[in-house]
C-alpha cells in the first residue's frame, strides 16, 4: 500500500523556485525506499504573479491549497527598490493570509549554530533552541485604526487581542516540544507593561505547567530575553512567546547563529483543519535569483520540518543529519570553492545515503 | 549672581542611594569654579519605602518632586526573591507614573562602547548612537483589559496609541540630535504589520525631513534592527522609534555594548512643562547593595546628561570627557584591583581636573 503525500508547492519569487527545487529533490531522495510517493502541485503567488495579473491570492486558490496535506513554499518579494508594488501588500495578502486562514497557531522556528556557521559574538557557546511563535493572535491581528488621519489630531491604534483559546493551543505544543527537549521552557513576554495580555499568557502557562511536571519553566521580559539572546543563548531550549515577540526574537536568533540562511520554518496549523506550511525564513533575495548561487539548506531543513509534520519523523531526521554531515564536511574542507545551489542539493542527498 | 539648581534626588533601594551619591559628588565637583550651586531634596520612594508605608508615589510628593528643576533617580526594586510586593507595582506605580505625569516625551538612551567594555560580539566596531524612545504612549498607554478574564473563553486586549502630537515631539527631538551629530535617522517600527502607527510615524518622519536636509533618514523594521544591532551596530548613529521597541531595542544595545552597567538616561519633558528625569539603566542590584563596590559610572553619566538637560553643556561633557579618561586609565593599567563605588567616584572627580 503506497501513501501519497500531496504537497503544494509555492516557489515564489526570486530565489524562491531555485531553492525550493532543491527541498523537493531531498524530499523526494529521503523517501526512497518507502512506499511514499510525492505528488506536487505548483502554485504561482507572489510578487511576479501580482506585477502580471493583480492578484494576490484568491479564494479559488486558497480553496485550491487547502486541500493538499502541507505546503511547502519558497518566498515572495520583489526588489526592495522595486515600487510598484505597495509596502506590505504581499506581507499582508499572502504570508499573512495563510497564515491567519489556514489557522496556523503555531509558528515554529528552531535556532541551531550550526558546524562552520560563524556567529557574530566572540563566545557563542552551544546554541539549541526552538521559538514557538504564536502565528494568528496579538498584534498580528490587524486591529486597529487612524483618526483624524493625515492631521496634527491623528490618532493611531493597534489592538492587540489575545484569547484564551488561541495562547493555550500554542502553550501545550510548546510544552509538548520542550517535553520532548531538554524539558526547560521559558515565557517570553512584557507583562510588567502588558498587563492583561501578560495575565492571559501567564495564566495559561501555569495551567500547562501542572500537565508537564518534568519541565522547568522561567520567564523574561522582552528585553532581557534580548539581553541572553546575545550573552548566553545556550540557555535556551524552547521558547514561547507571542506573534510579536517571536518575529523580534527569531530574527535576533537568526543572526546570533550567523545569519538567516540556514533558517527553516513551520507554520502548523494544530488541529489538522488546514494546511501547514513550511519556509525557510529568509526572503527573495532578488539580487542573487537566477544565477544557481542561493544556497537551499534552509528550504531544503524546511522540508525536513514538513516530514515530521506529516509524521515522516525517520525521514526528517535523516535529512536534518545529511546537512549536518555536509556543513562539518565543508568545515574539514575549508578550500571547497563556492557551491551552486544544485550542488549543494546534490552533496546533501548524497549524505544521505552516506 | 549665582544659579540655583534645585535638584530632586530618588536614591530608591539597593545601590541607588550609593551610586547616586557618587552622582552628586560628580556634579557638585564638576561646578566648582562657576557661579552654579546645587540643592538637593531628597524623596524616599521604592520598595524600601512601600514595605514600610504601602505607599508608591503619593499626589503630595508629585507636586513637590513636580518644583524642581530636574530629577536625579537611582534605581527602585526589591530582590528578585522577595515576593511581598505585587509584581509590576513599582514599574507601574513609580517609574511609568513618573514618565506619564510629568509627560516624558523622550526616553533618551545613549549606547556607546567605551575603552575597557567587553562586548560579546567578536567585532563590535565603534559603537556609539544614540535611542531616542518615545516615552509617553504607545502600547505604555495601559489601555486594554481583561473579557470573560480566567475562562477558557478569556479575551485580554492592549492597545497601542500613538498620537501626531506625541510622535512628532520625538522624531523632532531625534532629528535635531542627529542634526548635532553625524546626521543619520533610522526609524525602526513594523509598518509591515501595525500599519496604522506604522503611517502615522512614516508620514511624521517625511514631513519633519524636509526641515533637517542634511539628515539622511533611513528605515528598518524592528526585527531587522535588531539584526543590525548584532552583524552591524556601528551602521547606528540615532534611532527613533516607539515605546515599546525602544525597549527592546535598548537593552539589546547595553548588551552589546558590554552590560547595562555604563549605560545612563533621560526622561525628557521637551516642553519644560514638568521636570526632566535621569537614570542610570541598571537596577537596584539589592545582591550587592551596601557593600561599597557598586559601579556609579551609569548614574555619573546620567548626571552628565542631566547637566546638558538644563544648560551646563560645558559641565556635561566635562563628566563625560572624566568617564572616558578614567576608563581608558583603567585599560591602561589592567592589574587594577577591583574599585569601590566611592573609589570611582574619586578617580572620576581626579580625573575632571586632569
Ligand atoms: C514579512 C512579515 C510580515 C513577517 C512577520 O512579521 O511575521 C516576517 O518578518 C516573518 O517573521 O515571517
Ligand atoms: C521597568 C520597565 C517598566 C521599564 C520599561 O519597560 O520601560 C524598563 O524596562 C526600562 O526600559 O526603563
Amino acid at each position: 500500500m503506497t501513501r501519497t503525500l500531496d504537497l503544494a508547492v509555492i516557489p515564489g519569487d526570486g530565489i524562491g523556485p531555485e531553492v525550493v527545487s532543491q527541498a523537493l529533490r531531498v524530499i523526494m531522495a529521503s523517501l526512497e525506499n518507502t512506499d511514499v510517493e510525492v505528488a506536487t502541485t505548483e502554485y504561482n503567488i507572489g510578487a511576479e504573479h501580482w506585477l502580471a495579473t493583480g492578484e494576490t491570492l484568491t479564494e479559488e486558490t486558497m480553496e485550491n491549497l487547502r486541500q493538499h496535506e502541507a505546503i511547502l513554499f519558497g518566498a515572495v518579494g520583489a526588489a526592495p527598490n522595486d515600487d510598484r508594488i505597495p509596502s506590505g501588500i504581499l506581507e499582508r495578502e499572502i504570508l499573512l493570509k495563510l497564515r491567519f486562514s489556514f489557522d496556523h497557531a503555531v509558528n515554529l522556528r528552531p535556532s541551531r549554530l550550526f558546524p562552520g556557521s560563524v556567529s557574530p559574538l566572540s563566545e557563542p557557546g552551544e546554541i539549541d533552541f526552538i521559538v514557538v511563535r504564536e502565528g494568528t493572535e496579538g498584534l498580528y491581528a490587524g486591529n486597529g485604526g487612524q483618526f483624524k488621519a493625515g492631521t496634527e489630531h491623528e490618532v493611531a491604534t493597534e489592538v492587540s487581542i489575545n484569547t484564551a483559546h488561541g495562547v493555550r493551543r500554542v502553550v501545550r505544543d510548546a510544552f509538548e516540544r520542550a517535553n520532548a527537549r531538554r524539558k526547560k521552557l521559558t515565557l517570553v513576554h512584557k507583562h510588567n507593561v502588558l498587563v492583561n495580555a501578560g495575565k492571559l499568557w501567564n495564566r495559561i502557562v501555569n495551567e500547562e505547567a501542572a500537565n508537564y511536571p518534568e519541565v522547568t519553566v522561567d520567564y523574561l521580559h522582552v528585553d532581557a530575553a534580548t539581553i541572553f539572546m546575545v550573552t548566553d543563548p545556550a540557555r535556551f531550549d524552547v521558547i514561547v512567546t507571542d506573534n510579536l515577540f517571536g518575529d523580534i526574537l527569531t530574527d535576533l536568533a537568526g543572526a546570533v547563529t550567523g545569519g538567516i540562511g540556514l533558517a527553516s520554518s513551520g507554520n502548523i496549523n494544530v488541529d489538522g483543519t488546514a494546511p501547514s506550511m513550511f519556509e525557510p525564513v529568509h526572503g527573495s533575495a532578488p539580487d542573487i535569483a537566477g544565477q544557481n548561487i542561493a544556497d537551499p539548506t534552509a528550504a531544503i531543513l524546511s522540508g525536513a520540518l514538513l516530514l515530521r509534520h506529516v509524521g515522516l519523523d525517520e525521514q526528517a531526521e535523516a535529512i536534518e543529519a545529511a546537512v549536518e554531515r555536509d556543513l562539518a564536511a565543508l568545515v574539514d574542507a575549508p578550500s571547497t570553492p563556492q557551491r551552486a545551489t544544485t550542488e549543494i542539493g546534490d552533496a546533501i542527498i548524497a549524505q544521505l545515503s552516506a
